[in-house]
C-alpha cells in the first residue's frame, strides 16, 4: 500500500487494498416491480406505503428494510457495522433520519442529490481502504410521492408533466462494504472519481437529465484521464438516471472531447420502466434508481462474471423549491465508482 | 501508522499521521459582530445580505467568502485543494451547492443539521491520514433569515419566539486541512468519535437544545470511555450550540454516567452572544455558529498556547418542516473531533 500512490490523475483515486462490495441489497414500489427489472429486485411492495402513514414514513421504511436485508446477506449484525453513510433527497435528509435511527450505528448524512449513492459507495471505500472500518453500510432511498411534493406538487393536485420529466423511483440499495468479502465472487471496488458541481445553466427543473448530463460528461472525460483508460476499457459505463433526454444530450457533449461510450453506455434510469407501457416519460430517476439497479442488476452481472468491470456514474440535479422559485439554474454532480468482478 | 490502530474502541478513530488545521476564516452577520467574539471573526457583513438579493444567496456568499479567505491564509489556490466537504441547513443544500460553484474543486455534500462542520472536519481528516489527499477545505454555513424561512417562518411574518428558542447564527467558517502544516503553531486534528442518532422524544422544535443534549451526552460518554480519558484531559470540551437550556440538560444526562464537565465545558452557542443585551434567548446555533466559534477563538487559543488540547463537538437536531408538521420528535446527533495545538 502505498499512501502517494493513491491519488491518480488530477479527481481520482485508486483504491489499491481489498474493498469488496460484500452484500447488496433492493427494494422498490410497486410500479418498479412491474419494470423490466421487476424479477431482479429482492422486495418489492404492494401499495407504495410499506405499512407507514406517510410517504415520508414510508421512505424511512424503504432505507430501513435495505439496510435490514443488506446486513443480513451479508451475515454482519448492527454491532459489526462501524459507519452508516447515507442519503436521501427530501430536506434535511429526514428519511434517513427517521429510517436508520433504529440501528444504533455511527452515521455520516450525506447529500449529493440523486449522485449520493456515488458519493457514498466513495466515501465508504476510502474510510474502509484508510484502515478507519473493516465494515460500512452505504444506503440512499428516494420515494415518488415525497420527491414530488418536495420537488413540485403534493400527488394530490394532480399536475401535468412534459415528456422530458423524469419519474422519481421508489425504491433504495444498501450495500455492505468490506475488508473481508465474505463469499467468492464478491465484487470490488478499486477506483473512484469524484465529481465538481457543473452549471450549463439549465432552468427547466423538470428536464433533470439535460441539468445532470454535462457533469456527467465531465466526469467520465476526467475519469477516462485520470486512469488513462479507454471507454472500451468497460463492459459498461452506467449513469444514473440521465434518462432518453439527458441520454442524448451526453453524447453529444462527449463528442466535443472525442469520447464515444455509446458501445458500452447503460443509464438506470432507463431501464428502470417501460417508459411507453408505463408512462415515466424520459425514465426513472432519484436516489433510490441507481441504488436499487446497481444491488439488483449491475452486482448480478458482476458476480456472474458476464461483465468484469462497471464504471458506475450516479448523477445528481442541485436543487431546491427555494433555489427554483428564486430562478436560479439546476447544476449538476455526478460521482464515479469503478466496480470489478 | 498502524492501520490495525486506528480504530479506537467502538465509535472513535485515532489520527496517526499528520493532519493539521493549517488556516481557517470566519465571517458572520452583524449581530454576530457586535456579540462577545465580535472581535475575532475574520470579516462582519453590514446588512446580513452580503450583497445578495436573497437570504439563500446571501448564505451561499459566506461560504464562497470564507473558503476564498482560508485558502488565501493558507497560501494554497483552489487547484490544490482535493476536495470541499461542505453543508448547510436548508432544504438540499442549497446555500452550499450555489456558493462552491466556482471553485471548481470535487465536492462531498454532507448533512448533518449543525453538527455537519464536525462532520466535515472528521472526514476530512480521515481522507489525509488515507493518503487521499494532500489538502482539502471543510466549510459550513448557516444564516439567521434563510434557517428562519426553512424551517419557521419568514421573518416579515414576525413570529414570536419562545425563551429555550435558539437564534441561528449568520456566519460560516472554512477549515483547510492539510498534511504540511505551512506554518509553526497550526494545531492538529488527532482522533474523531462519530456520533449515533439519539432520540429522546423531544417534539418542542424550538427547544434544539434539549434535543440535541442525549447526543452530546453520548458522543462525550463514548468518546471518554474509547479513548480512556478523563474530562480533565482536556482544556475544553466544547458543544455546538446547547445553548443554556440544552447545557442545564447535558450536564444533569451526563450526572447518570457519573461524568462531570463543568470545569471544563464551553458551549459555542453560549459564547456567540450577550442573550441578555442581544435577545437571542437561549444561545446561538446553525453550521455556523460552531464554525465561526472554532476558527475565529478556539483555534486562537490553540495556537497561541492557552489550551492543549480540546474536544470540539457540533451537535445537530435531525428536523425538517415536514417532520414537524408529521408529528415527529427531534431526535439529536454530535461528532466529536479532538484538536490539538
Amino acid at each position: 500500500m502505498g499512501q502517494n500512490t493513491r491519488q491518480v490523475g488530477l479527481q481520482s483515486v485508486l483504491i489499491d487494498t481489498p474493498v469488496f462490495i460484500r452484500a447488496s441489497a433492493s427494494i422498490v414500489g410497486k410500479k418498479e416491480g412491474e419494470g423490466p427489472l421487476g424479477e431482479f429486485f429482492d422486495k418489492t411492495g404492494t401499495d407504495d406505503l410499506f405499512g407507514a402513514k406517510t410517504w415520508e414514513d414510508a421512505e424511512s421504511s424503504l432505507q430501513k428494510e435495505a439496510v435490514t436485508l443488506a446486513m443480513e446477506k451479508a451475515g454482519l449484525s448492527a454491532k459489526e457495522i462501524r459507519y452508516l453513510l447515507a442519503g436521501d433527497l427530501l430536506g434535511q435528509s429526514i428519511a434517513t433520519s427517521f429510517g436508520l435511527m433504529q440501528f444504533d450505528i455511527p452515521l455520516f448524512g450525506l447529500y449529493g442529490a440523486c449522485s449520493t449513492c456515488g458519493e457514498s459507495l466513495s466515501l465508504g471505500s476510502m474510510l474502509l481502504a484508510g484502515g478507519f472500518a473493516d465494515h460500512v453500510v452505504c444506503v440512499t432511498s428516494s420515494h415518488f410521492a415525497s420527491a414530488e411534493k418536495e420537488f413540485r406538487f403534493p400527488l394530490g393536485y394532480g399536475s401535468q408533466r412534459p415528456m422530458a420529466a423524469s419519474w422519481t423511483v421508489t425504491g433504495s440499495g444498501a450495500f455492505v462494504l468490506s475488508t473481508d468479502s465474505g463469499k467468492r465472487n464478491a465484487p470490488r471496488i478499486t477506483g473512484i472519481t469524484t465529481g465538481k458541481i457543473v452549471d450549463y445553466g439549465i432552468k427547466d427543473t423538470f428536464n433533470m437529465g439535460c441539468a445532470m448530463a454535462p457533469a456527467a460528461a465531465d466526469l467520465i472525460r476526467q475519469h477516462l484521464q485520470d486512469f488513462n483508460r479507454e471507454a472500451t476499457d468497460y463492459d459498461k459505463i452506467i449513469t444514473g438516471d440521465l434518462g432518453t433526454v439527458g441520454k442524448t444530450a451526453l453524447m453529444d457533449l462527449l463528442k466535443e472531447y472525442q469520447i464515444d461510450i455509446a458501445p458500452v453506455h447503460m443509464d438506470c434510469g432507463i431501464e428502470m420502466f417501460d417508459s411507453e407501457k408505463q408512462g415515466t416519460d424520459a425514465g426513472g430517476s432519484g436516489c433510490g434508481c441507481c441504488a436499487a439497479t446497481l444491488s439488483a442488476y449491475i452486482l448480478r452481472k458482476l458476480e456472474k462474471g458476464d461483465w468484469k468491470r462497471v464504471l458506475f456514474i450516479p448523477t445528481g440535479a442541485l436543487l431546491s423549491k427555494t433555489s427554483f422559485n428564486e430562478g436560479k439554474a439546476v447544476p449538476g454532480i455526478a460521482h464515479g465508482v469503478v466496480i470489478e468482478a
